[in-house]
Formats: C-alpha cells, sequence, structure tokens
C-alpha cells in the first residue's frame, strides 16, 4: 500500500509525496500540526497542510533568509526570529561568530518541541547558550523591544492564519523601531510566479517605511513553484553593494559569495514587482 | 468533478496539476502525447507522463536554453535545435538580428504537428523564413554536417526512450564536429536536487570533449523541483565572461544582461556537481 501526501499549493497545482510514515499529528492552539516521514525528502513539518521544512531542502531557506542580511550588515550582534519555530535559522545566525544574541520569538510553543524532538538536524542550535528561546507573540515582542536589533528575520508561516499581521504595514514600521540604526530586516514572501500581488504589496510597504527595499529569490523544490522570494528592508546598508570578496567561507549547502549577488539578479517578470 | 492530472517526477514526488479539458492524445511512433488545458498553467504539452511545455512557464526554459550561448557567441548566424519541436526555442533564437538560418532538428513529426495546432504562443515562429524545420532524427542530422553552426541546442526530453542517445559522449564529439571553431553548445541537463549523478556525468563528457565546460540554472514551476540546469561546451566564449552591458533589450520576460551573469552563480551544492 502506499501513502501519498498531497498539499494543494493553489486551486490549480499541488505537490505530493510518497510517505513512510506519521510521526506526530496534533491540533495546537494556534494550529493543525503533522511531522511525516517522506521518500524524497526525510521529514517533513506540516502546518495547517502546508509543507514548512524538510531534512532534504531546509537549507536553502533557511540559509538564504539568514546570512544575506547577516553579511549585508558590517558586524550583526543581536539578531531577532519572528516565527521559525524549528529553530533553522537560528541554526545558520549562530554560524556568525559576531553574533552575541539571537532570540527565537515563536508563537507557537508546540511547534518548538516538536521539532526539538523530530527535527533534532533543525532545531539542535536552540539548546545553543546565545539562542533565546521566546514562545510569545512577535508583533508584541517588537513592539515592546526598542532599538535593540541589527538584523531581524519574519520565518513565517504563508499570510493565513496566525501569520496575517507578520504581513502588514504596521509590523513593518514596529520592526524600523526595533532595530538599530543600520539595522535590516527580511521576511519571506512567497513565489514570484504564484504570488504576485502579495510581493508587489510587501515591497511598496517596505518601501514606504526603510530607505532601502531589496527583492531576492531562491530555489527551494517543496514550496510552490519551487521559486521563492524574500523581502529586505535596510537603514542603511545596500545589499547589492556587500564587497563579496570579504565573505568568508561558512559551513553552507546554498549561500556563498556569489549567490549573494546572484540572489538579487531577478527575472525580469520577477524585477517587473518591485518597480 | 474535478480532474487533476499527476506526474510522479521521481518514486517520491510529483505535481497535480487540475485540468479542464483534453484537447488532444495520441500514441505516435516514438511516444504517447497529450495536450491538456491545466488551470495553473493553461495548455500544456506532455511527453510519455512528463510535462514538457506550458503556455505559462515556457518562456524561463526557451529564453534561458537559447539567450545564454546566443549572446555568449559573438555574432551567431546559424544555429541548429535538436529535439525542441513545440518551437519556443526557435522562437527565441530568431529574436537576434544576426541570425540567418534557425534549423530545427525533432525527429517525432507529429509533435510539431500538434504544437502548430494548439500551441501557436509557443510554435510560431516555425514559419519564418529563416526557420528550417526537419523532421529527422538529431544524432544522424549532426553527423552529417560538419563545421556548420555557430550555436546547437539539445532541447531534448528526459534521458529515457527517445532521447537517450542525446546524453551520449558520441553525441557531444559529434556535436563539437558540428559546429565552427568559436562553437558553443547547450544542453538541459535535468534538476540539481534531483538528478545529480546525470549532471556530473554530463558535465565530465562535455568537459572532455570541449576546451570550457559551464552549468547554469533557472527557476521552472512545472520541472522536477521547479530548478533546472543546462550544461554549455565552448569551443572559444567563456559565458562568464560575456561583456553583459552590450546585451541589448529583447522582448523577453526572464532573461536579461544581469541573469546572464547571475544563473552561472551556482548554490554551493550545485557547485559541487561540477567540481
Amino acid at each position: 500500500m502506499e501513502l501519498w501526501y498531497t498539499e494543494f499549493q493553489t486551486k490549480g497545482v499541488g505537490i505530493t509525496c510518497k510517505t513512510k510514515k506519521t510521526y506526530h499529528t496534533e491540533k495546537t492552539q494556534f494550529q493543525e500540526m503533522a511531522l511525516i516521514e517522506t521518500e524524497q525528502f526525510g521529514r517533513m513539518l506540516v502546518l495547517d497542510g502546508t509543507v514548512q521544512t524538510t531534512i532534504e531542502d531546509e537549507f536553502v531557506y533557511h540559509e538564504m533568509i539568514t546570512h544575506v542580511p547577516l553579511f549585508t550588515h558590517n558586524n550583526p550582534k543581536k539578531a531577532l526570529v519572528v516565527g521559525g519555530g524549528d529553530g533553522g535559522a537560528i541554526r545558520e545566525i549562530l554560524k556568525h561568530p559576531s553574533i552575541e544574541k539571537a532570540v527565537l520569538c515563536e508563537i507557537d510553543g508546540r511547534v518548538v518541541e516538536l521539532c526539538r524532538e523530530y527535527l533534532p538536524e533543525i532545531s539542535c542550535a536552540l539548546s545553543d547558550s546565545r539562542a533565546d528561546v521566546q514562545i510569545a507573540d512577535g508583533i508584541k515582542y517588537v513592539q515592546e523591544h526598542k532599538n535593540e536589533f541589527d538584523v531581524i528575520m519574519v520565518d513565517s508561516t504563508d499570510p493565513v492564519g496566525p501569520a496575517v499581521g507578520l504581513f502588514a504595514v504596521d509590523f513593518y514600521r514596529a520592526i524600523y523601531e526595533s532595530l538599530k540604526e543600520d539595522g535590516i530586516f527580511v521576511a519571506q514572501t512567497e513565489s514570484p510566479f504564484f504570488h504576485k500581488e502579495l510581493i508587489k504589496g510587501v515591497y511598496r510597504d517596505v518601501k514606504s517605511v526603510f530607505p532601502i527595499a531589496r527583492l531576492y529569490t531562491c530555489a527551494i523544490p517543496t514550496y510552490p513553484s519551487g521559486y521563492w522570494s524574500f523581502t529586505m528592508g535596510s537603514k542603511k546598508y545596500d545589499p547589492i553593494e556587500t564587497d563579496t570578496s570579504k565573505i568568508p567561507e561558512l559551513d553552507t549547502k546554498y549561500y556563498c559569495a556569489d549567490v549573494h549577488k546572484a540572489a538579487f539578479a531577478l527575472p525580469r517578470f520577477a524585477a517587473e514587482l518591485v518597480k
């Protein structure tokens, strides 16, 4: 007997994955959660029917949401991840020797607990002494911490359910206040093929708050269309002017100095979204 | 009632598309063929159960298999497409004013006929006076035309069935002979996520025949993993040294001067495949 897990990514297209085992399913205070074993991508975290991360391809997302802003910044010491309960972003942040503290602010404590149990390769760094795990509302946390962070990453689910408020201009304004005077903000902003209006809207909002706004992309097989975007708002540093010759070799599988620059070279249809 | 077309791209993962209509199905001398209407991607050509091209995302593949080698070359006049019966590569080639002749050599005449009928947006340029459509075996055609082409593109199906011979070192040697002294060859070479051994093997073979070998990539939603590769063999011009400031604006949706350079900036796991 074969079992397949299918995510309908839009009304007209889905990804279907052969599954070998279901480790855990649960309805938390905030969402439905599942941890399954897939043949192609290994263990997979699913929230509200949407693939969040998998053992096989998580490296792309976690490296690209972190290293791009961290190497754009001159000397990041304090970082905040809003969402990202799997801990993958924290793991990547802590590869930077300059980082003194990396705060994870995840609204759903059960996501963190499940990932600690079933995805140790991803959540491992949450026990690092520089990691500070807060189970709290990210919007409130940001509002209550002014002028504190060098880099803030919004590692959210799709803009439905608990994550809606994380795609709002008021939140971007609060993030601006929570960053230091040369701070940088990045949010995951869905697929340039499937979510054009969302990207346009977020970019317009970020640009209304930050002097520098940039869109960059990468390839993630388990996310809709396989092609994903991040929107950056920066107070001072422009990521396309990063001196990439100074980027040291990190232990990464996707990000490198060449990729830092190339990620901002948008295909014409994607460049059109942020004109 | 909902109808969905599912392609199992590997043993463990598939793409599923909501379909609105089946225009045509047929078993030709070479393969099974279907032309369907999908909700997400519009009309879609399927050969032997594998998505070949769709109205919505064909632009990526056709622009990237053509403009990258054509702008790497100094002054391409004569181009050959092996496979590519949909005509999309020919359409892009003919956007270059220097091109005097673009030969399409497709083994299955029924593919060309079906695409002329159902995919006119893609096949339109096959009626251009500079296009020369040959229904013939591409391997034989290449063997019989020596020292003739500036650029040869192998726009093949996956390396099973009729396309197996198009992924062989003997064929790359014949292509080398069929190119002029500064000629360039490009082949589609599958997904860096799912087809690592294939990419390694093709790159090794191409490098054994051509002085310059390069891998480049792009994002194609309907192809396995959404991330696709092309392998280039070049006698003289190195694509990463192309003076992209001289690339004129073409009528494209993906390719542009920035993308030309960025496509060769490989994520580390992909760079490892061609080390």
